[in-house]
């Protein structure tokens, strides 16, 4: 098939786009660019020096033979999006191309608008792209599970059917997001759920957990085919920050009790998972929903299983919680739409940690130990004293 | 108490205004100018004749005594806003300053993009504003009752406690908006129920019927008082338009089979219902909603009502619905909310169609017959005729 990649520069679109063009799709990517300028915004850099977009692509096309077309396009840019879609005429396109840190999204209110604006506006131009160019065209675009929130009932794919009043209607899971970059994707789920609805268009809507893993079949082929490792308190991820802080012998930085439980994947499966939604697509007027996870641990057992497996061991520390979460929550979410589609999962007991130390390791003169600590406040500074509320309606 | 009025300039939000200041607050208005600015781009103008906000307000104080400042500031001018609540420090912020049509914001995709902009980001430049100069203070935002869409269910007040496998709990209430107007206000909620829930701001989101009728108390009492009359098919609301149609001798347009059931609202039970909802504020950290309609009426019984109350009749024709909408549906909207805190409709069949005929009649020769037409086509113009899909997900 064919599939354009968008944000193909990115931690997971890169080794997306590798993945498919290893199982025999054609593929181009898209990107914006914009990814690498957090970085010079925000004075870090990926712990994994990262080759530039057209190094890249050469050193793909050199391993493997095969050429991956790039366009240098940003979403905002709808009539460039539209030609790319109308050039190019594929028959997938996944959708990554948006800002996907919590707590960026949380730094004032110029990040809150960067943010929605984004990722909101640029989803709805393609979403107009697509109607013009082919609305045969299938939408694979990530979600996260942070936009359920952690509510007291079981988590469904998307939809539930919900009883009320002795009636029933299947509707769209009802959701409590935790930070404004949340909250952008819930958006988005609403505009392209409409799409399906009022044109008849084909979405799937991948909600993923919290991903983990540096390496994927493809990009260990060579060291120019890495893909970026952010370890950093605004866009690293938990686990890949717990190693990087177990190897620099800093603590492992918890927030609150740390009994926050959370979704999770290996990369492995984050591409393996868009192949299969590529290769499955949705019907004509389908919004279809997967959450794409493989476990769910809480965030002191993560830190509890760095600790453990790291040959020096690691101190574990709780630090004030910079979010607005709930401690102690139910959770229990549903995935069994990309395990029936063929999905087999690596998990997180199974996977060489070691793997990910070395790693670490071979690159430890390039941490700023000053990007591990969080600086994100969720709260009103000027106000985070005043006395807590009653909860809303309870 | 210190009332700020957005969008003070448009159709609500200028009798809002008079009505709270009549009822003694102090009143202060906020306008962009941009609602007069989509009648210059359309081509029509309000049935009947408006003042500039200068000759409105210097009006006000000749009739009241009482002078309402003007703001001419954006939302989406997020410095400015804050400056404004800085200086002001109004007790309650009443938010109409949104484009509010569904049939302009499906034109196109700069109309889409438009319209959840101005909404979306506009919106959070408020909630930050408030955030920083003081989370007192109580938003009231005009939501509609188009975000909750025609579920199989019994719509209740913007939350639903939700019954899954065993749990409970209370849960924003499932959204299935109409277009990208509709949707851009339940982006608005999950926004603002998340400031609630991260800063403890308080808030209270009016999710409201179709407006219909003209004068208000205040606004009958000087013609210069007189607020603006819609009945183009891009933001005329129907009852409205209907009434023109009769007067005009023009066939009532139907769309579809006027099956369609839709909550209503007299405009002097709107102005009330803002009262009451800024005299008894939410709590901090509360999301509160209300539905705001007293009545409830299928499209073809408001035609049928007014070719019956009509002097000289009127022919009810039924044209293609240009909207996506069910046609035949469940429709009971619980709004126990703001008769709870005092409010006293005043029901259709009780209102003074012929002042509404009187109205019209007075004005004939402003009327633009083709702008009473939809051209606004819901559904993607070249791939309109494409076999229909199975609706999703059944």
């Amino acid at each position: 098939m064919k599939v354009l990649v968008l944000g193909g520069d990115g931690y997971l679109g890169w080794p997306t786009a590798l993945h498919l063009s290893d199982r025999g799709h054609e593929v181009a990517v898209l990107d914006s660019g914009v990814r690498r300028g957090y970085d010079v915004e925000l004075g870090v850099e990926s712990l994994v020096p990262i080759r530039s977009l057209e190094e890249r692509v050469a050193a793909w096309a050199e391993v493997s033979g095969t050429r991956i077309p790039v366009h240098h396009t940003d979403l905002l840019d709808a009539d460039a999006v539209q030609q790319v879609l109308a050039d190019l005429r594929p028959d997938a396109v996944v959708h990554y191309a948006e800002q996907r840190s919590a707590p960026y999204s949380m730094l004032d209110r110029a990040h809150a608008v960067h943010t929605q604006h984004n990722n909101v506006i640029g989803t709805l131009n393609l979403l107009y792209a697509i109607g013009a160019v082919d609305p045969d065209i299938h939408l694979v675009k990530l979600g996260t599970l942070g936009e359920y929130g952690t509510p007291d009932i079981d988590i469904e794919e998307g939809w539930l059917t919900v009883e009320h009043n002795g009636r029933s209607d299947r509707m769209l899971f009802p959701k409590r997001p935790g930070s404004f970059y949340h909250l952008s994707k819930v958006h988005d789920s609403h505009n392209i759920e409409f799409a399906c609805r009022a044109w008849d268009l084909r979405a799937t809507d991948l909600n993923q957990g919290v991903v983990y893993g540096h390496h994927t079949e493809q990009t260990a082929r060579d060291e120019r085919l890495a893909t970026r490792f952010d370890y950093d308190a605004v866009f690293g991820t938990v686990l890949n920050r717990f190693t990087v802080q177990a190897v620099l012998g800093e603590p492992l930085t918890v927030y609150g009790s740390g009994r926050q439980t959370r979704g999770v994947i290996d990369i492995r499966d984050t591409v393996e998972c868009i192949r299969l939604a590529v290769e499955n697509p949705a019907d004509r007027g389908e919004f279809r929903v997967f959450n794409q996870l493989t476990e769910s641990f809480s965030v002191a057992e993560l830190a509890r299983l760095v600790a453990g497996t790291h040959p020096g061991g690691a101190e574990v520390v709780h630090l004030d919680n910079p979010r607005v979460e709930a401690d102690e929550h139910h959770y229990r979410v549903v995935s069994t739409g990309l395990p029936a589609l063929g999905l087999q999962p690596h998990l997180l007991a199974d996977t060489l940690l070691d793997s990910l130390f070395d790693l670490v390791r071979r690159h430890t003169g390039r941490v700023d130990r000053s990007a591990l600590l969080p600086t994100v406040q969720w709260r009103l500074p000027a106000h985070a004293t005043a006395p807590a509320a009653e909860p809303p309606g309870l």
